[in-house]
C-alpha cells in the first residue's frame, strides 16, 4: 500500500489525543506509510506515546509491518495540528462539550475536504457536530481496541453526511488494513459495544448467582463461544447449529427455550451495585488482577496475532 | 494419553444418540484411544455416523489426532450398549419425558459405578433423573458443538452427586483433551448458552431496527468481540480495556453508560416474531444460506483448527 499524496505532498493524517487508542491508531498509520501528525494539549503525553509505540513495535513485525518514528510529528497546538490535515482521527475524552467544541474549532483551520472521523464509543455525531458550520461533514469511525490489531471499523455518517464522503471514509479505512462496516443507523453504542454490553450483563448475572466466577466465566468464554465467533458470528453459526435445516430448524426447534433464557434474564435485576462489583472485584484482584496491565496486554496481543495470523492463512487457501 | 483399562478390558465408553453432537463425541473419544459403542434406535443413523466420522476425520487429523472404525461397535438395544460401559455420553432428543425413561432403563443395565453424563443443552438433572433410583448419579456434561473441535464442557452435578463423582467426570473430560468447567449451581440453559442467546438478542434486535443486516452483524463479531474472546474473555478484557486501573477504572468510566444500554435494550421489545424472523432467513437466504451446510461446515471447523493450534502454540511459547 502505497499512499503517495501524504508521503510526498504537504498533506498529512492528524490524530487528536494521545492516549492508548490515539497511539494504537498512530502506529497503525505510520505502519502503512502516512506521515502522521499526533495533537495532544497534554505535553507529557507525547513521551509516553513513544513507549506506547515501541510496545506495539513487535505485534505489527509479526504482521510484516513496521514504522520509522521521523514519519511522526507531535503538535501541540491544535491549528498548526489539523492545518495542512487530509484526515482527522479523533481519540479524545468521550464528553460531550469536549467533543463540541473540538470539532467547531478543527472545521476552522483545517482544510475544507479534510475527513473528520471520530473514535467515539458512544457519542452520536448530533451532539458532537453541534456547534459545527457544516455537521454532514462528521462522521464516526469507532475502532476496536488495540486498532492497530483489531480489523473492525464501525463507520457511521451524521444525517447530513453525502453518500461520497461515507465512501471516502469507508476507502480510507480499507486503505489501512481494516474491515470497515457501514451501520445503517446511528444508536447509542453503536453494534459491537452493545452485543459487548449484553454479554457482560449476562457474565455479571452467573458471577452475581454464584454459578461461576469471574475466571471460569472467562474460560468458559475463550474455550467455547470466543473461538467459534472468531470463526463465524452469530447468525452463521446458529445457521449450523441447528441441523439440517440451517436457522430455519434453529428457530423451530430452539426459539422457545432461547426465549425463556430471555425471559429469564430480562426479569433478573442486574446493576453495577456497590456489592456485586466488588464481588467481581475480589475475584479479580486474587486472580489475574495482581499481573501488570503490560505483561497481559502483551499476552493478550501475541494471541491476537496468531488468531488473526491463522484466519488470513485459511482465507488464502 | 492410554485408557488401558478400556481398551484390553471387556469395559467399554458408550454413546447414546447418533445425532451431530453424539457422532463428534464418538469420534473424539475413539481418537482419545477408547473402544466405543454407539446406540441409536433408528438403524439407519449407523450409515449416516459413518459418513459424518469421514468428514470429521480430517479436522482430527490436523490435531495430529485420528481413529480406526473397528473400535466402535453400533448397538441397536440399549441394554446391550450400556451393560459393560464405565462411562454413558447421553445425546438424545432434548425432551424431558424421553430422558426421564432413558436414564431408568440405563441406571437399570448399566454397571453401578459407570458414570452418567448427560449432553442436555437445557433440561436440568432433577428432572432427567425423577425416575431414577439414585438420581444423584446423573451429571450434566454439555458440550459446545462441534465437540471433537470446540474444548468446553459445562459439568455439573445433581444435587445428591458427590464430589468424588463430580470430579471423576471433570477427570474423564480432562483425559480426552477437553477443557471442563465445573458449575456451582445449575441455571437454565447453564452458562455458555446463556451467554450465547443474550448476544443473539442483541444480534436481532440490531437487525430488527435495521442498523445493520445479519452479512454485517456476523462481520462485526468475526472482526471485534469474536477475536477479543477467542484470546480473552469479557472480565479480562474490560480489564484491558479500562485504562491504568484495570477494570475498577472500566468501572468508574463507563458502567453507566453500560447500564444505559442494558436499560435501552431491556426495554426494547423483542421476540421471534414472524416479521422478524422472515426478515433473518430472507437475509441468510441471500446471503450464505445458499451455500451447501456441509461446505460451511468444513470452512467453519478449517478455521475452527486453525485457531485453536495457534492459539495452543502461543501457549507453549
Amino acid at each position: 500500500m502505497k499512499s503517495e499524496q501524504f508521503i510526498t505532498g504537504s498533506r498529512h493524517l492528524t490524530v487528536i489525543g494521545a492516549g492508548v487508542i490515539g497511539v494504537s491508531w498512530v502506529a497503525l498509520f505510520l505502519a502503512k506509510g502516512f506521515k502522521v501528525v499526533l495533537h495532544d494539549v497534554h505535553i507529557n503525553r507525547f513521551e509516553q506515546a513513544l513507549a506506547q509505540l515501541e510496545d506495539i513495535r513487535p505485534s505489527l513485525m509479526k504482521l510484516d509491518l513496521n514504522f520509522e518514528i521521523q514519519d511522526l510529528r507531535f503538535e501541540i497546538d491544535l491549528k498548526e495540528a489539523v492545518r495542512n490535515a487530509s484526515i482527522i482521527q479523533e481519540c479524545g475524552p468521550d464528553r460531550i462539550q469536549f467533543k463540541a467544541d473540538l470539532w467547531a474549532e478543527v472545521e476552522r483551520f483545517s482544510p475544507p475536504d479534510a475527513l473528520f472521523l471520530s473514535s467515539s464509543s458512544g457519542i452520536p455525531t448530533r451532539y458532537q457536530a453541534r456547534k459545527m458550520q457544516s455537521p454532514g461533514r462528521l462522521m464516526i469511525g469507532h475502532p476496536f481496541n488495540p486498532p492497530h490489531l483489531i480489523p473492525l471499523v464501525e463507520v457511521v455518517g451524521h444525517k447530513l453526511s453525502s453518500v461520497e464522503q461515507v465512501q471516502r471514509a469507508m476507502e480510507f479505512y480499507r486503505q489501512v488494513g481494516k474491515r470497515p462496516v457501514l451501520l445503517h443507523k446511528e444508536v447509542p453504542g453503536f453494534v459491537a459495544n452493545r452485543l459487548q454490553s449484553a454479554l457482560l450483563r449476562e457474565s455479571m448475572l452467573m458471577v452475581k448467582w454464584g454459578v461461576v466466577n469471574v475466571d471460569e466465566l472467562d474460560e468458559i468464554v475463550t474455550q467455547s463461544i470466543g473461538l467459534r465467533w472468531s470463526t463465524g458470528g452469530p447468525f452463521r453459526s446458529f445457521h449450523l447449529g441447528g441441523g439440517a435445516g440451517g436457522f430455519r430448524h434453529f428457530i423451530d426447534h430452539f426459539s422457545r427455550g432461547v426465549q425463556l433464557l430471555w425471559l429469564h434474564s430480562k426479569f433478573s435485576p442486574l446493576r453495577f451495585s456497590k456489592s456485586l462489583t466488588q464481588k467481581i472485584l475480589g475475584q479479580i484482584d486474587s486472580s489475574f488482577g495482581s499481573i501488570p496491565l503490560n505483561q497481559l496486554e502483551r499476552e493478550r496481543d501475541c494471541k491476537q496475532v496468531a488468531v488473526i495470523k491463522a484466519l488470513e492463512n485459511t482465507t488464502k487457501q
